[in-house]
């Protein structure tokens, strides 16, 4: 099989539901501009089989400049080939710095193509574990206790019985609103926090003593994730698993190194920060041999296949954002929270599919590649 | 002092001459498809004071895709506090992971408005060591040993003492390469050697031994610059400095974490990889911490500056690439070489000027951030 083109779109989006996030950081709607809409890629990627792979990512402008200028060098190649392809990605890397969201595109598309060849769920391809996953509801930053409670209260009437905390950024207020979660939701909940990289080690330490005290199950990302050694001693102090490495740039050979360092209990995963399923999967086989669990990271269909394949992730991270969002889990297609459940597609493919003539109609932009060049 | 808005041109380029790098790698053109140019952002950034920053950078859409959604929370901000923006890039970066490339632009405005307020050089704002900086002759990957030769020979005739390899990619040829330089140039002649992250810990480790029976003074960029364990390896076994972490995000913090994994022997600083001056100034000033020298990669107008303000660097990075070109580096305005030495600019301002209303005529697009909102 050969890959014969890539054909992107970018795409003007109605804007979800306004959240925020800790202070100091930007809200979901921090960069669109009033009168404006968020524009994502969709990106197509033909073979000479018949056989198409699609994706789609937020913030698309710069994916499709990228896959206009070098993508042009992977026509040819053999899209069932993903270890070689994935290789490859590292070597336009080396030359371009590829965006971390940019990374795994063509592994994605590889993949996507590879299921539907072999007509088996990208799961099973991958590994294959268990399709049912646990979901978790993964909170946005209320104003107050009460905004907490309420929303809480709600996810648990939904069917949720584990539960992360993106908090204010505070220390004395994070650890209040920590104990409150406890009293709300009972001393057998699955509890989280995610610092969000508010914090220096100090008062990283705080805050961890408090949710350990408080049984909760993992703390992750209190501190920006590139000085390993405050990562170290955190791990060494705090008995709670510190969860990190969502963000750092490197995929396995970063991870390898936070592993070495003894910088994290437990290891970040997901497509789209880790170069796409090999990456991903690498880091899970690679935290499975060092006796760890790599916990997939957010939502989308990529990361619910990732669930379904690995025998080392607790749960899918399921983001909860105000009530009426809360009250539409239900009505996610394949990625519908049920009972407190993901039942993780088994349809071949990745799961994007798109109206084409549609895209051709209504995108701000269409690019195609389909010649490579020797420049 | 406050910033009043941004804008953005981009803008078409003459390709440069056409060069290559190691086996693996594109080359100069690689992104540049038959028929098209390259495109560059030019970014001013406008005061209340009347005093303008300017800049610009290659590959420049996603570049100014990110000013065009994210810098409006910077409006209305003092442009002379540059930790503080420094910081609000870095909470910017959280949420939108801002490519390497990228993380600096603001932070190189800042300095160029700051250094035109006083009416001093930007490298005496920064510290001021030397503006006469010992340049190095920097190759591209030339097809066979004789175009090395003559090329290498047109560098010492106009003046270079200081070589660095950018070799094939292949053990036994590059040692064997590096083995002929050391024969063109005399036993005293100051050598380096690039490996492009070419090679895993076994192929280096090799290449390394050689280099430093030949006396090479260092050893650059033999592997990815991801996992610290293999170059601490390589480390403990070379006598040869390796000099790394040009490429790895997270600048200060990433490089504290190579220095604590004894994962280099010498730093890479930069203003367009790590932040801009004041992440690069961080750096230097570490690294001298730890008795390491910060060596300045790459050309340009802010890290001739760099390279003017700071005591723990050897050399300016000067790329050679065809016999015209190395003809013509007399001709380079505020860049040129003459006699092997780069004398640093003391006008104030970075350096970069425009015909504001010919980029208007010109620019491909042009895009205005003047509005702070609040989404």
């Amino acid at each position: 099989m050969k890959i014969t083109g890539f054909t992107c779109w970018l795409v003007e989006t109605e804007p979800g539901p306004q959240f925020f996030w800790r202070r100091g950081l930007a809200g979901s709607h921090g960069d669109v501009a009033p009168g404006t809409r968020p524009r994502k890629a969709v990106i197509r990627m033909d073979t000479d089989a018949g056989i198409h792979g699609a994706m789609e990512l937020v913030r698309g402008a710069s994916a499709i400049d990228l896959i206009a200028r070098r993508y042009h060098a992977l026509i040819g190649e053999n899209p069932l080939m993903t270890e070689r392809l994935w290789k490859l990605i590292w070597e336009i890397d080396r030359v371009e710095e590829i965006h971390m969201r940019s990374l795994g595109i063509l592994d994605v598309l590889c993949w996507d193509v590879k299921s539907k060849a072999a007509n088996l769920p990208v799961y099973q391809l991958l590994g294959g574990n268990d399709p049912k996953v646990p979901a978790y509801a993964s909170t946005v930053t209320w104003p107050t206790l009460d905004d907490y409670e309420r929303h809480i209260k709600l996810c648990m009437d939904v069917g949720f019985t584990a539960f992360k905390l993106h908090a204010w950024g505070d220390v004395k207020r994070d650890i209040e609103l920590s104990a409150a979660l406890r009293k709300w939701t009972g001393p057998d909940a699955d509890l989280m926090f995610d610092g969000s990289a508010g914090w220096d080690y100090v008062d990283a330490l705080k805050v961890g003593v408090a949710l350990q005290d408080l049984g909760f199950s993992w703390y992750e990302e209190p501190m920006r994730e590139f000085h390993l050694g405050s990562y170290a001693k955190l791990c060494e102090k705090l008995t709670i698993p510190v969860l990190a490495a969502e963000t750092s740039d490197g995929v396995h050979w970063n991870m390898a190194s936070w592993i070495e360092a003894g910088a994290l209990d437990m290891t970040r995963v997901s497509a789209f920060y880790k170069g796409g399923f090999t990456g991903a999967m690498k880091i899970a086989h690679m935290s499975e041999s060092f006796g760890m669990r790599a916990q997939v990271h957010g939502m989308s269909l990529e990361n619910a296949q990732l669930c379904a394949a690995i025998s080392n992730n607790d749960y899918y991270e399921q983001l909860v954002v105000d009530e009426r969002q809360i009250r539409n889990l239900t009505s996610l297609g394949p990625l519908a929270i049920e009972d407190g459940y993901l039942n993780v597609s088994s349809e071949p493919g990745v799961g994007y599919n798109y109206d084409w003539a549609g895209l051709d109609r209504s995108a701000c932009a269409k690019v195609e590649v389909t010649r490579r060049h020797n420049n």
